[in-house]
């Protein structure tokens, strides 16, 4: 066994889940010494209805200082500095995030600002630019995938450069998170099993690449057990509150566990199929994660196996025998896709080549392997995998994950 | 399935943990903007040479604003003032408690008046009188049982008016718990069991009791799969640091878990005991939680049955039919105790008639036992436990775990 010299966890977000969850945020602000937040959220959010639940709830109880319901994808610095503009003139002092993970990010932004007064964002922008405490922010997840609502990292774009900015600090939490079934009860199921994968695939990375430690791998086992309990269930049928609630405590639960832990392969090579093809990161994910697990198994077969359990329930654990674990892992995360496949009339993709966009069309044409694999040697997350992996490897994996071969074909078990 | 209108789970304690730990403080002190830490301790963590391993670990990187190495057990108040004061008068501006639960009580009662500039803690009693951060504390346990580095609880006691005061607040947290198992090391086999059966009941209790939650559950079952792993070991061989540092981290995990989900009859019954006996609390968490499961189990018998495979193992799990798991997490409860009972000695006590002071006198007589079981009816931990009880059913379970009677004798099933 590994004694590492010493390992961190920090997780300094209170959680408030459950049915009534939102009504508890006149109190939370209050004891945060916030008067006049402002809401920040996007147009789908809006147009589904569930910026008028969290106004509704929150109205009767508190002066709310603003709404800005337009924020687009990936948080483009300028919408940030807009953003930041409009919370000085209502004279707001916290921010509530109401949506998906670009959403979160661009509050977290925001919120170096307004709290810094400062008109340049990119001075604070890497590891250690933040020294104090930010105002209050708190975030309202209406996916359960990303966990951005407990991370300590914030992603912001730069278009006039092309660049996307990184911002990572343990301040960048926000003081609360809210995990209300409300939000996203109405999440059509492809959502749902890709955000769901999401969570899985974060999970699972946590568990199994180098920065793992034991508080981290609490998280994880616990988020795996709830998506096997539930997701299935949940994608049959959609309203089922208690199953959508497990969904997102799965998605926190994980979100803790790889901000503290770190991921591997899958979102070296996801993050990169996203990149060059514009994927859905959700989709990337649930695709690769077999194939990667089958390609580092020889490293960390002992661990894959100790997620059989957790995975795929008891019956099935008591009748695998130990040195079939691993295997039987892998095969379960590609049972789970193929249930997904069928449940959801083919729009959650098994492999690289089903996904396509909204028109039809192919999302990733195999010709792009090649300059996936060499952009996803630049990926942060390629330094915690249990196994390096070089162009070829790459290719090995992005190959058999298009082409929907076994994961096997990606094992360097002799 | 229950589910709650909300739930909350907050731990803002960053967790640093290693064989290297204590060397990170001082550039966590740094972040903390800490420059003069007073050291708090007692004298048998000073006796025992942990404060010097401290200082020197501390003394090459940064200024030690002072240290006092006599807080008493129980954080008397008159204590907790005096060392306000020397915190103040020697210009410290941040603390380190070194210790057990009194140490670290103490530092958490010297903070709020160093903190809130006060010399009459009693007006910060209770719940919900802090409403701001306090300044920096790390929080160095030297016993993996009570998990009080990451509690938001102190409590501290009234000499003159024979009162225990209580102080209930999440910024009563510590910034930072360090925890390394050179802290643990030299600990004898019956205080390592105790503390360990300490830890063991957080988890259990946290799993089984009233206010569970998916994130606290999460650190239960951590918490017992690591104690379960190395408990026996670690008694066997104090010196392997591997396992003294998966029991810390036990600890650690159950003290995050019961802090968020509270505890149950074996805490009433067995502050009770130590109130009115002066037993160690650790022994009695020990004996009690065999008899208090079997009077809860038909209450909460699915819940005690999950807790099969993190206690006993895969191989005992495997080989148990479903129906007969509840009964089978009990036994394993007592086989350990028994084995402990061997290991040490007989010094780890398995009944309340088996605890004995260090003149071999007993201290808990058979007489005490209507008294105790009065005295726990006004403990808070009874609101949580599965099932009601009242003063005969507290007498149920304590004279069975006095007389060392099957834990079966306790159960209310037909």
């Amino acid at each position: 066994m590994h004694l590492p010299g010493y390992y961190e966890f920090d997780c300094r977000v209170k959680i408030v889940s459950g049915r009534q969850a939102l009504e508890k945020i006149p109190d939370l602000l209050y004891a945060l010494h916030a008067k006049a937040p402002l809401i920040v959220t996007d147009q789908g959010v809006a147009g589904a209805g569930l910026l008028d639940t969290v106004i509704e709830v929150l109205g009767k109880n508190i002066v709310i200082g603003s709404v800005v319901d337009d924020i687009p994808p990936d948080a483009p610095l300028p919408v940030v500095e807009k953003t930041a503009k409009i919370y000085r003139e209502k004279g707001c002092d916290a921010l509530i995030a109401v949506g998906g993970g670009s959403v979160i990010d661009t509050a977290k932004a925001v919120n170096i600002l307004v709290s810094e007064e400062s008109d340049n964002l990119k001075q604070f922008s890497g590891a250690g630019a933040l020294n104090r405490p930010l105002n209050p922010l708190i975030a309202i997840p209406t996916t359960a995938g990303t966990g951005s609502e407990v991370t300590l990292v914030a992603v912001v774009k730069d278009p006039e450069n092309h660049i996307k900015i990184p911002f990572v600090s343990p301040f960048l939490q926000p003081d609360i998170a809210i995990i209300d079934p409300r939000m996203t009860l109405t999440l059509p199921a492809w959502v749902t099993a890709a955000t769901a994968m999401d969570a899985l695939t974060h999970a699972v990375e946590a568990y199994t690449c180098l920065a793992r430690n034991p508080i981290s791998d609490a998280h994880a086992l616990a988020a795996i057990d709830l998506i096997h309990h539930h997701l299935l269930q949940v994608i049959r049928h959609p309203g089922d509150e208690i199953g959508r609630l497990a969904l997102a405590n799965a998605a926190t639960l994980a979100g803790m566990a790889f901000s503290n832990a770190m991921v591997g392969m899958v979102h070296s090579l996801g993050h990169s199929v996203g990149g060059v093809c514009g994927a859905a990161h959700g989709a990337c994910m649930a695709i690769l994660l077999p194939y990667s697990l089958a390609y580092n198994q020889h490293k960390n077969g002992h661990l894959i196996a100790e997620l059989l359990l957790p995975l795929a329930g008891e019956d099935i654990f008591i009748g695998t025998p130990k040195h079939q674990r691993t295997q039987a892992v892998i095969e379960n995360i590609n049972i789970l896709n193929e249930n997904l496949h069928d449940l959801t009339n083919g729009r959650h993709a098994r492999y690289l080549k089903e996904i396509f966009d909204a028109d039809g069309n192919r999302l990733v044409p195999k010709e792009k392997l090649p300059e996936i694999a060499r952009v996803s040697l630049g990926d942060a997350s390629r330094h915690y995998n249990p196994e390096e992996f070089d162009e070829l490897d790459a290719m090995r994996v992005l190959e058999a994950a298009w082409e929907g071969a076994a994961p096997d074909s990606c094992s360097l078990l002799a």
